[in-house]
């Protein structure tokens, strides 16, 4: 079957947007932790969380367009940090519930019954009950003028996670972790490893 | 344990890019398909595929810097036309293997044994053992200052997948597809659904 870009703007708002969600493929699965300057805490899924960096660490993510509150983004931009912690099997059903509209006087942690974390000389708040979590610094952001999304940069100023699933390489087993991915708009999935490969190289 | 911004300099340069890459969470896996003016293919797999917008249909993705040549990214700049195809698990190990380096002169179509699908009216090759395939045309790019990575915005001008896997909400089922996603730089995962959630109100 294909789908025409004509006949991409005649489909329905809901059902326009699961599918171009979809298509892009598998997305990560992450919950934002952030704090105002008043110390109300916020807490958000996001599935646009992507490496583009290891040195500097910088990792970029994706806003909607900014003509709603988008509590998370005034957030990082009013106090400059921010977390990023995984979402894993045992919490994505709360995880998934962060993305409620819920008014900027209540904290997703508590609506969602998720617990947030504090080090004593960070601000933001982590996320307990997930197992691998990053501290993150603002660097830059910038508006799409296609379509108003932000993309906004941080860099890695820290990372937390389980000692034993770092692999001797450096890479950090997020399956054993169990991070989950997601698909579209709302599925969530974890993985199982097809395969490492090698560093490629010309045969 | 908790690994710092500091700690992280002085890591060897492959662990570092492992562990940073991994931290982000799973990763989309496509392969990009491109042409040049001269009519040579180009096949390349990246893990940046992201989700940028449902209306206009707009999809991102990150290139590292272009201090090295880059024939997908310049590809794209000459023709203004790209494709974007799903790995999937039957193809994974060759989709991995146009990461190695091979020279301009040699299409990874033909050197990694996957076979191009033309379109009469797009002049960018597709997969054709891809299920899920999209034509997509150039919108914008920006290098970011921070680390000259290059973020590319382009549009979808079609999508092609089997109808079978669009459920009646416009969700495309990727697992169904067997689409694989990456963790690290070189880790290929199926999936399992968990679940599929509905929209999350507030409690």
């Amino acid at each position: 079957m294909i789908i025409s870009k004509d006949q991409l703007t005649t489909l329905e708002e809901r059902y326009r947007a699961q599918l171009i969600n979809s298509v892009s493929g598998f997305k990560s699965a992450n919950l934002i932790g952030t704090i105002d300057n008043n110390g109300l805490t916020n807490l958000s899924i996001m599935s646009s969380v992507i490496h583009l960096g290891s040195n500097p660490p910088l990792l970029g993510m994706v806003f909607r367009p900014h003509s709603v509150p988008r509590h998370t983004l005034e957030n990082i931009l009013e106090t400059g940090v921010y977390t990023i912690n995984h979402v894993n099997n045992e919490i994505f059903q709360k995880a998934h519930q962060t993305s409620a509209r819920y008014p900027k006087s209540i904290s997703e942690f508590e609506a969602c019954n998720l617990t947030p974390l504090f080090h004593e000389t960070f601000i933001a708040p982590f996320v307990q009950e997930s197992v691998i979590r990053i501290a993150m610094e603002y660097r830059e952001h910038q508006t799409l003028k296609l379509n108003e999304t932000v993309f906004l940069v941080g860099e890695i100023l820290h990372i937390e996670l389980p000692e034993e699933i770092v692999a001797a390489t450096g890479y950090a087993d997020l399956e054993v972790a169990n991070t989950v991915c997601i698909s579209g708009l709302d599925s969530y999935h974890k993985t199982r490893r097809l395969a490492q490969l090698p560093y490629a190289k010309p045969v």
